[in-house]
């Protein structure tokens, strides 16, 4: 296929066209056995215990930002969510839906990108499906990818484990992606290195669980962001949570654009981020394996949990007062993933 | 939610209103304790073996259709592709994309045939998410599915594996899901039954499997139609496959609505027929068991496997002439599953 070619129909029809997009495009990049075998599914061995199975569509607009595409997005979200599970993530599965029209020059960019994060995940993607659809009826590409993977003997982490005592910690700053594509939405062209986040979060959670040091909850504040997130595990914990501003990290660029343009960080978006609720007494520990990782040097302790206000999260701020943080309400940016 | 509301892109921004769509909607119709956890993923017990993981995303134009929809659909789609890597399924996520402005009555119908088809198949719906993108930005709604299944000890099936001797059996009437969307599309309204044939053929796997009978290959013809997947098959196993124009089972009305509109029926979908390629020997006898299954009432063996031209499918003609019936090339029919 020839970079300056456009994807028809027929790469979507099942037929002589989709099989050579798959021998000369798809398979070349996600190069592995498995997918090489062109049945219906893959089939390999797992051994007995626990497995984690978790999906996320993607529907981002721009389908190419700074920091990563789409492609990039779609491995590292479904990777973090597996291991979010407390599961080293084995493979992976991508569903692409095409518009008809796409140059073959941006699918190629968008599949290297998906071969490229899943080689440093250490992840295969070993099944697929393609469709097109005609022009008009999908903006671009919308790519979805489920993925499976293996939970150590002992892990048990689950978004109702927070206790009352524990630290809560984040793997570094907050608001990147989100502030990435709503700056290139907006056609806003800052002179900073304002860049998504976008990155796999599976080798720095297998650190952390293999210390051995207890751990409660594994989340990665995507849409909704932190203040989201925090009030979902305070609901399923029945628990408080208490966070102080003075120690939530943004970068100052992303900090002048949401203070610019009227957004909440705390409510933004971040693609390569986690929190972990541990118990108190190993929080630092813990916090120094994270720090340890490509994507966890800026990690800090951001808050606690508490037996008040169960269900609820609370803002101690920087003069000195508490507000409420609640949900996400209102769509602040749609397809910001 | 009110069947008159619509949908918001509040509903997929991962806020308050994504989690109130959850409990009030999704939840109470997937019903299972797994995907009430509301965890990032689903975590399960898993015995050591050989596990299938398969895809699709479903596009399907118009998303009602007699015989079925697009939620059906997507789950026995993916059911009958982890049945046809000799799988039972026991896991399905599922990604929806909806539209902004989609009515809540039209996304919970689909719910619910999604629901009633997991049961039917007796697989449970553990894992998702939900995006909302604009309006325009996607026409209606999208969904993929992911699924998961075991293999027997001792089940070897792949588009590797036919013989020459081997006999190819179709489980039924071929291009009913083809000619129905075919029809809806074009306002084309026969007095006649024609309806899609979407059903879940993981049960008559079973009971082939079960029956100890060698089973070489198993693949359900779906995009490209039956032409195009016994051509898949050749290639893989490097072998011919001959058939019988006079034993190839299609319906009266499909017969009709094909020849008036110039489509060739053994290149259309189907969404609830199998092939299973067997030994000579044995093929009567799979063949009945396959009949005694709900969807199998209406099986033939229509062809052959040959170590004539490999690679090629020829197909004898009612009037003793042969033919070589290829792949599907170019698009008949977009977005029709
Ligand atoms: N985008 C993709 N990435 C990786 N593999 C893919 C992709 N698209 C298709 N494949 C692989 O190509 C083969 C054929 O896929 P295809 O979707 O045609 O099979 P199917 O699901 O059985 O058919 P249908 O989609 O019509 O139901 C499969 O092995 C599938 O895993
Ligand atoms: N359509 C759906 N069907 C079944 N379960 C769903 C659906 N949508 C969401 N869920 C479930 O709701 C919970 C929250 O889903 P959500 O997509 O918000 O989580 P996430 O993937 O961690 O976040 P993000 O999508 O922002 O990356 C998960 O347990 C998920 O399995
Ligand atoms: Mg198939
Ligand atoms: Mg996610
Ligand atoms: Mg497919
Ligand atoms: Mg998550
Ligand atoms: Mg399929
Ligand atoms: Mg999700």
């Amino acid at each position: 296929m020839n970079d300056n070619d456009t994807i028809l129909l027929d790469h979507g029809a099942g037929g002589k066209v989709s099989h050579a997009m798959f021998s000369e495009l798809i398979l070349p990049l996600f190069d592995n056995g498995l997918l090489a075998k062109q049945d219906d599914g893959a089939v390999f061995e797992v051994p007995a215990g626990r497995m984690a199975f978790s999906t996320d569509s993607y529907t981002v607009d721009p389908i190419f930002f700074p920091g990563g595409d789409i492609g990039e997005l779609a491995v590292n979200g479904t990777v973090n969510d597996v291991a979010m599970c407390g599961a080293a993530p084995l493979y992976i599965s991508v569903g692409l839906i095409i518009e008809e029209g796409m140059k073959v020059f941006d699918l190629k960019r968008i599949l290297q990108s998906m071969a490229g994060a899943a080689k440093k995940a250490g992840v295969r993607i070993v099944t697929g499906d393609t469709k097109v659809v005609p022009r008009g009826k999908v903006d671009k590409i919308f790519i979805n990818t489920s993925g499976i993977g293996l939970l150590p003997v002992g892990v048990n982490v689950s978004g109702n484990g927070a206790r009352p005592g524990d630290k809560v910690i984040v793997s570094g700053t907050i608001a990147d992606h989100g502030v990435t594509i709503l700056s290139e939405r907006e056609g806003l062209k800052f002179d900073s290195d304002v860049k998504s986040d976008s990155a796999p979060l599976n080798h720095m959670v297998k650190a952390v669980l293999e210390s051995g040091h207890p751990v409660h909850v594994l989340r990665d504040p995507t849409r909704g962001g932190l203040g989201t997130t925090l009030n979902e595990i305070a609901v399923q914990s029945t628990v408080g949570i208490r966070l102080f501003e003075n120690r939530l990290p943004v970068r100052g660029p992303v900090r002048g654009i949401c203070e610019l343009l009227g957004f909440d960080p705390l409510y933004l978006a971040n693609e390569g981020k986690l929190i972990a609720i541990v118990p108190g007494t190993n929080a630092n520990k813990v916090l120094d394996i994270i720090r340890q990782d490509e994507f966890g040097k800026d990690a800090v302790i951001i808050g606690e949990v508490t037996d008040q206000d169960p269900g609820r999260v609370v803002l101690e701020t920087l003069i000195g007062g508490t507000r409420i943080v609640d949900m996400l309400t209102g769509e602040q940016l749609p397809r910001i993933c």
